[in-house]
């Protein structure tokens, strides 16, 4: 479970991968695996959520960080290169956009 | 504040804004307006997350909905349509993307 919240102020990193639909699940796994066994033990590592589509056209991660400075650290392990690079691999394109969270607009739970 | 969760099974909709950096704010603000006046008092709304990059490029709504029957009605509410023609016109171009959350990594919360 991840918190979205705005307060928090945390960095957002949305990283939208196009890929054939046959080797959508072989990508959400590797993200999967990156995340397990390298991304969530990096210092500043807050969370990373795995999208994939209906259509399997696309996976996306909506990771957060706790600072820019955390995610180069991250970007210059070697362990963290190699997963980044087969994932850019496996995908046919890939679009990494930071972000700050502006604002977070729930509904009311019901009951 | 916003929890994603996979076992809540939302459809979740990353729509991803390109903008002129000084129409950035502006953006921002009608999805601002578009989700307290119209979408958050929709059928099935979940939750509107409003995103901005450091270098005002990009905006970015991750939206949660209780199923896509829901977004169906949302989008033909002419409210709702206006709003996101607006968007359209403001933006130099978005892309929705629908999708699953498929798995959620969070770190342990440090004391």
């Amino acid at each position: 479970m991840t918190n979205l919240d705005p307060a928090a102020g945390y960095v957002v990193l949305i990283n939208t991968f196009t890929v054939d639909p046959e080797r959508a699940e072989e990508l959400l796994n590797l993200l999967y695996r990156a995340t397990e066994e390298v991304m969530s033990r990096q210092l500043g590592f807050v969370s990373a959520n795995l999208h994939i589509s209906p259509d399997k056209r696309h996976v996306a991660n909506y990771a957060q960080w706790r600072s820019h400075a955390d995610i180069e650290v991250m970007m210059a392990n070697p362990a963290a290169r190699e997963h980044m690079g087969e994932a850019a691999r496996i995908a046919t394109s890939f679009e990494p956009i930071y972000y700050e969270l502006r604002e977070s607009h729930a509904a009311a739970p019901v009951g």
